[in-house]
Parts: structure tokens; sequence; C-alpha cells
């Protein structure tokens, strides 16, 4: 199946992104014909911008190289490379009503906070379609946050399709599921904007504090103590194999076993996990024009798979060729 | 200076449309640095579509051509070969705020009427400020109802300079004033949409069953007439010399003289005006591979001024370079 999958560049990685999404969606890429790309463009939605955002998408396209995207399975691209999108979203935008995007809940959560929106925001669901449809994708793996904005896809490609004959392969979503939550320092969801992350490609001295600031209760270190209720144990229980987390527990129940103790566990093998990760992505971050002519590689793949998409659609509109 | 214009391809061109724009802003490629584009992607905002859009376009850009748009005077393209400007289109989005576009009334006027808009005319206003500042215009010829869109494309200008730094050239409407309006076969403003066109380039049959048909009063044959308030005199006059325009009124005051002979007058005058450029258009309609080649050099043209201004926008915005 061709898969597609779009991740705005958001900055310095954690943990949660990787457990809860990349890894997935990484894995795709052993049985598909995965479609990845980093979505500046759709970062341009909030704010982000200039520098900062260039530097923002250099490191997530090193953060994926080095997690295990490989460029000779899976075309991996910078979507503001392939502006060729642009241009279709505006052929889509004539057959699609703008009620439909009135009702896109990224819109409306806005405005519902009084924010003034952009036309870009207003406009992303109809970029996302583009993206979508450019590459005739067969499923698009979202979360519950995205599942709208994919019916939306469908719609348009659907209603174009009545209207100007086939043209779309109609996508169908893949609801990421029993994929696991990841808890941050404090408990809540790992998310940066709770400032409660555990990074993966920090300093050693930053992601040791992170660890050791894990929230934990107030049991002595002599009391027995429960797993299930442990911030430490849940993020250790995530990259640990089944007998290290047994014998973590055991320590728990056993008493005499301080959460200090287990911060420092924890700490060794989140390190130890990200250790080839981490290999990797220095030798790339020391050879830069090798990842520029990756992500050429998959500028001119996706480019190409996009220009049959865009010629049919030109030549249905009336584009004048 | 340099100056915008965009016309979209209508179809069958009439007296109308040149008395009352285009011969107007031929004109002007004689002094000014004349950027002129057959705005088929606009067109598509009013269900225009497919090989009829296409073949509308075509025969919008052998009337340019006939009517004296010069290709090496002017750059002359199609909007859809330039297809950056969707690009640009969505930069911009980014920093306009929804409410600019939903008091447009071009989206007001079909919402009002209880029609359903669809995106792209409702983002058609962003589509013509990157229309504007992507070749920097400095002046763009307006009428009345495309002011409002003017003003949106120098807020969106002036919104950018301020936040990315001097960027676009603030362009400046010349609204159209002292235009002749030119009346139709019913004495109504002619336009296609009353059905009381003249047309241009029509068979010369046709042509002139419709300066026969324009719509007189029942003063007899043998009776002064009143040249002011004839139809028959008003569009005589917009094509005739000082000296033919006495002539006639002469006649019309004297009496003996009826409406049919001024028709007949009429049809001449206009068959002679526009013979040069029929039979240019002839010409030019014996010859597409050449008008291709106009086209293209006009798109080659437009693009490199184009490629300039995005350039310096995506550096700005943030886009991967």
């Amino acid at each position: 199946m061709r898969v597609l999958s779009g991740i705005q560049p958001s900055g310095t990685l954690h943990i949660g992104n990787y457990l809860g999404m990349m890894r997935q969606m990484i894995e795709l890429q052993a049985q598909n014909e995965l479609f990845c790309f980093l979505a500046d463009l759709h970062a341009m939605t909030s704010l982000n911008r200039g520098a900062d955002l260039r530097a923002k998408t250099l490191q997530a396209a090193l953060d994926f190289l080095a997690l295990g995207i490989d460029p000779d399975k899976a075309v991996f691209w910078v979507q503001s490379t392939v502006p060729e999108i642009n241009e279709l979203a505006w052929y889509l935008s004539n057959i699609t009503p703008v009620g439909l995007l009135e009702r896109c809940h990224s819109y409306k959560d806005k405005l519902a906070k009084g924010l003034p929106a952009n036309a870009g925001l207003f406009n992303y669901p109809l970029l996302m379609a583009a993206d979508i449809l450019a590459v005739q994708s067969d499923i698009v793996p979202v979360g519950q946050d995205q599942k709208q904005h994919l019916e939306v896809t469908r719609d348009i490609a659907i209603k174009f399709n009545n209207e100007f004959g086939e043209t779309f392969q109609v996508p169908d979503a893949l609801i990421k599921e029993g994929v696991a939550i990841v808890p941050g320092t404090d408990g809540q969801k790992m998310s940066k904007s709770y400032g409660n992350t555990i990074e993966i490609f920090g300093e050693e001295k930053v992601l040791r504090k992170q660890v050791m600031n894990i929230v934990t209760d107030s049991t002595p270190l002599e009391q027995p103590k429960n797993p299930a209720t442990c911030n430490v144990f849940k993020i250790y229980a995530l990259l640990a194999t089944a007998e290290q987390k047994l014998a973590l527990a055991q320590k728990y129940r056993a008493g005499g076993y301080g959460y200090g103790e287990a911060k420092k566990e924890t700490f060794a093998l989140l390190w130890e996990y990200f250790r080839p990760y981490r290999e990797r992505r220095a030798e790339l971050s020391q050879n830069l024009d090798a990842v520029q002519k990756i992500l050429q590689k998959g500028t001119d793949k996706a480019r190409a798979e996009i220009a049959k998409t865009l010629q049919a659609v030109r030549e249905k509109t009336g584009a004048f060729l």
C-alpha cells in the first residue's frame, strides 16, 4: 500500500514523539511504499517562520534519518521543496465549499478562543488534501486530532472524481490505536507545551536532569513501592525488556529501594537505548551535504509522483498546457 | 512605472470590452513596463473549466495580440503557466486575517444571494495579491469592482513588509475614469450577460445582424431625429472621427434619414475600423505555433521576475532552501 505521513518540524524531539508516533510510522517503510515529508508549510500556520523554522526542519530531518527512515525504502522530503502542492490546492479549492473548511476544528478552536485566525490556518485542510491526493495515497496514519481533516480530504477527492472523472485515489485513515501514551516527568501526557519532556538527542547532563526530575510520591526509602502508580517505572517500562521490567518491579515491591536509584537505572536504560541513534545522528550532523543530497533525492522522487497527478488535474480543470 | 493587468478570458470579445478597458490597457505598453496576463486560474472560480476554458484562453490570447499587445514591449503570459503564484499565495495567507477575505464583496455578494461559495472564490483576493506582489507592480489599473481587492493587496503587502522587512512594492490603483461607457444594442451597458453585444471578431453577417438589431425609437423616416438620444448614433460616435460624427448628426437633424441607413453606416464604420485587427487575428490563428512561442516567451519573462520575489519570500518565511 502507498502510505503518506507528514510531520511538522517541532524542534527538540522527546521520547513521547518517538514512542507515540514516529517509531510506528518508520516501521511502515518495511511493508509499504512510504511517503514521509516534513510539513514546514503547515508549520507556518502556527507562526513558525524564518531561519528558526528552517533550522527546526533540518533538525527534524536529522532526527528522522537517525531514527531509521531509510531513503532507499521511503520517499523522504521537505514539503516546501515541492511547491506544486500549492498549485494543486488551488485546483481543489474551486470544488471545495467554504463551509467544509469553516467546520474544521483547527480553525473553529482558534475562533472559539477568540484568537484571530489567518487564512493559512483556514486553508490548512485544503493544503493537507493536496499533500495526500498529490501522491495518490491509499492510507494515511492519523491521530484523533487529524481524523476530521482526513474526512475533508476524502470529501474533496470524491467530489473531484465525480465532477471530472476518476482522478484521485480516495485515501483511508489508519487510526493509530493501542499506541503507548507516554507520560511526562509530571505524569501528564508528555508534551513540549507542558514542559515535562525527556529529550532523545539532548546532552547527557540535560537528559539526566530531566529523568532525575520525574515526579514521585514521598514513600520512604525502606518501604515497599507500587510500580503501577510510579511515573519513573512507567517511563522505564516503555523502553525495557520484559525481564528488565520484572526485575525493577521486584525491587520496588521489596522495599529498601529508593526512587533515586530507579531514576538512575531509567536514565542508564534510556541512554543505552538511544546510543546507536545518537551516534548515527552525530555522524549525519557532521555531514550535512550528504543529508541535503538525501533530501534532494526525496524531493525529486516526490516531485515525479506529484507531476503525474498534477498533469491530469491541469488537463481536466482547464489550465493552459 | 511597472504596471500589471490581468484579464479573465471571457469568450467572445465585444466592442464594450475593447473600448471600455482593453484599448486603454494596451496603450500603457508604450510608456510603461507592462505585465499583462490572462487570468485563467481566476476564471476557474466561476465554474470555467476543462477544454472550454483552455479554448477561451487561447482565443483571448489571439484577441490581445491582434488588438496590439506587443510581446517585445509587454510581458504577456497565461496565469496558470506560472504556478509559482500559488506558492506565493500560501506564504501570504499566513499573515492574512480570515476577516479580511470574509469582507471581500466577491465572496459576500455570492453569500448574500444564498449561493454556496467555493474556497476558490473565498481565496480569490489572496491569489490576486500574489499576482500583483509577485511582479512588484507599481500600478494596477482597476475598475470600481476591483478597488476593494486592490486595497486587500495593499494591506497584505504592508503587513508582510512590517513583519518580515521590506519585500514588496506596495501597489497603487489606477482607477479607470473617463472611460467610455459603451452602450449595448438595447441602450443598457454592453455586457455579454445582457445579450446586447456587438462582437469584434465575429463573422460579417453576425456583426451586421447585431448592428441592425440596435433598438431605436419610432420616429418616422421623414422627421428630424435627435442623435444625442439614439443608440445607433452613440455606438457610431465611439469609433468615428469628429468629422464623421458631425456629418451623421447633420443627417439626423435634417430629417428624411432613417435609422436603417444609420445602422448601415455604423456597420460599415465598425467593419473598417477593425479590419486590420481582424486580418492580424486571422494570420495569428493560422499560425498557432508562433502564438505558443510568444506566450512561452512571456511565461519565461514573468517567471524570471517572480522567481526573484519568491526567493526573498522563501528566505524570510522559512521555507527550506
